[in-house]
């Protein structure tokens, strides 16, 4: 067995199997095979693809370089995880998350950061002041058995083949493969200890996959490499050819959740939310979906679980309605120029003029500006008169701020027939 | 411009332009670019290919990474070179080289070791005492000048980054791709400041290219970019189904090459050598091609050309006539089990055999045996009696000597039908 004959093979289309995948990924975690190697087999495998055995194989490996998180002590079925496949705006999690926790479910959820174009989960939660996101897994545990619901970033216990594939992926090229998506999505979920997993796949012009098709082909591969690992994975196509709610950047999405959690988000981001939850509910066999989810927001608890995880990662609640946390230094607005309506959003463009004011990385080491946002007073199909607002932008840095909004203007297309 | 949207345009099959290519090849040389950058890029080019101008446009890159010779001051048309795609017991630079060179032609070679299975021009000059392969440009251009041929080896000077990209291709299964075959074989040769390549296309059992359709597309690619270079390719299609002559290994094959000059070689090998010299001559609108060849080798002015090689190197003239040079320590001989005849040769496996015993290598430091070889008495279609040697394997360790043989002897597969 080695590198060169596993590459040869992947190169000439042919199947891995159990022995060989074994050596690529328990190698490469010990350091004995180098990235140069590795990047080879990468870009045959994104190339010439996997078979569903080869995926599943693939993914068993990538949890097996690590620690595995057993929750069959809380004795529940109700263990679940959503994950999306990125967009601009997407705060469904912050949202979604305590809602179902408020029902009784345990929701153990380890997300990432920003990746290319989209906002990171783990991005926006570190702007609420001293939320911790990197908890040991002893710490995460308790709190998803007491509080219900905990969000931690990437761990180096969970998956560490992951993390090293993931950063040798985004330097070669080789992150749109659905056998490479699929081995770093599920073994996370599958290692976490999860039952279920609501998966959000993300189309349009600010997703990765640009089709329904695509998404589609990867959410049912999700779904059927689960199955192998007794997880039930729920496919869920929504559409991202526009920011999701008002808000997008960092601070200005845990504000915008908190409304959401209050009852008084935007309807395209509740509905979405309320999709997600009830579908879930519905196949997890819980009686009375929409009521259940309308009481745990009418009556506080859902916002009241939200509160309990951030206070149970130490972060300080207060600061949450504190208009003095995170206040941008400078802001400017985008105007409409005619009269028309709002034909399209250059979505991918919005998620890049982010990371221009600071609310995304163009670099790893790139620290990020948590007052950083861009607040949407119209969308997609709105009329618009000459001279509305139709954006703010903000952060804390002038010239950057002045960057993010050349990029924005040209990202909102007016159409001047009403 | 960045080396990552250089690996995804060629991972989406696109066309690189002249200014990708510069900026991949000399930021690769200059050590701007991580080797787990270029290897996935070598892989989508394998896979993904390149078309004739991506072809040129990167021989010319490779071209540029370092010096180019000229021997315009030669004012002759006559600068050749022979490069052949490799074999078993190719020999043929040794003995085409010194004729053409007595005829008034002008050889100056740059030649590499063995790779994979097949023995390299270089390991089996430096079997000859003395003889020093690493020469400096001024010295190799002295020789072709005054001597009509010089052999060496790769230098730091000419397509430094052919020999940085062979190094991760041979480690990265890319070496079998005809883009990236095409940018090392004619980059080297344009860079030598010849007029003329002879292509020897090696096709069958104990070649890169098993059949002679693929031989063919990579020597009809070769010629099309040559002339781009205003370097006229020709290309000749000669098979590989056993290995060429009698003799195969080191030393052997330089005593073989020797008997050949003399007049006295194996038919086969003698066919090909006039073969391409004979085309050449031709090409190159020379007249009385067969005379001419006949004439140097019986007034033994061909031979003599050798040996001025040899002596302008540094290497032992009479060494080469003392039975007492690289004598092997040890022999073995291959008999015929049964009455029939040699159905076929499994060459590829030859050459392995061959490395067994030291006369090539497994890895890059690995010394080599100069006395190792092995010498067939029979080759395919020769009818034999049970008993019969077939073969005479020998080297100078007992141990590499038992491994050779026990593959070799499966490697001769006789048939009993007579």
């Amino acid at each position: 067995m080695n590198i060169f004959s596993i590459i040869k093979k992947k190169q000439l289309g042919l199947e891995h199997n159990s022995k060989e995948l074994n050596f690529l990924i328990s190698s490469y975690v010990n350091n004995e095979i180098p990235d140069f190697q590795i990047s080879a087999w990468l870009m045959a495998t994104l190339l010439n693809g996997m078979t569903k055995k080869e995926m599943s194989l693939y993914t068993k490996e990538i949890i097996n370089s690590g620690e595995k998180i057993n929750f069959d002590y809380l004795n529940t079925e109700y263990i679940i995880d959503k994950h999306s496949t990125g967009g601009v705006g997407d705060k469904v999690s912050f949202i979604l998350g305590p809602i179902l926790a408020s029902i009784g479910c345990y929701i153990p959820m380890i997300a990432g950061r920003g990746l290319g174009h989209t906002g990171g989960t783990i991005d926006k939660l570190e702007s609420i002041p001293g939320y911790n996101t990197n908890l040991n897994i002893e710490k995460f545990k308790s709190i998803v058995e007491n509080v219900g619901i905990s969000i931690i970033g990437q761990t180096k216990e969970i998956c560490p083949a992951d993390k090293k594939l993931y950063l040798l992926r985004d330097l070669t090229g080789t992150i749109e493969s659905i056998p490479l998506i699929c081995g770093s999505i599920l073994s996370k979920k599958i290692a976490e200890g999860i039952k279920t997993l609501i998966l959000d796949v993300k189309f349009g012009n600010g997703a990765f996959m640009g089709t329904k098709k695509d998404a589609q082909k990867l959410g049912e591969i999700l779904k059927s490499v689960g199955e192998k690992f007794n997880i039930e994975v729920y496919p869920f196509y929504t559409n991202m050819d526009q920011p999701l709610g008002n808000s997008c950047g960092l601070w200005c999405e845990i504000q915008e959740s908190i409304e959401c959690l209050k009852g008084q988000g935007p309807k395209d981001l509740m509905e979405i939310v309320t999709y997600l939850a009830i579908n879930t509910l519905k196949n997890l066999k819980i009686s009375d979906p929409q009521k259940k989810i309308n009481q745990v927001i009418e009556d506080g608890s859902a916002l009241n679980k939200f509160q309990d995880m951030v206070h149970s990662h130490s972060g300080e609640i207060d600061s949450l309605y504190d208009k003095k946390t995170n206040k941008p230094k400078f802001f400017k607005y985008i105007y409409a120029k005619q009269n028309g309506y709002i034909e399209s959003m250059k979505t991918k463009d919005i998620g890049y003029s982010l990371i221009e004011i600071g609310a995304g990385r163009k670099n790893k080491l790139d620290i990020l500006d948590n007052t950083a946002g861009i607040l949407f007073y119209k969308k997609c199909n709105f009329n618009v008169k000459k001279g509305d607002k139709l954006a703010k932008i903000f952060c804390s840095n002038e010239i950057k701020l002045s960057k993010g909004y050349d990029l924005l203007k040209k990202s909102i297309i007016l159409n001047n027939r009403i």
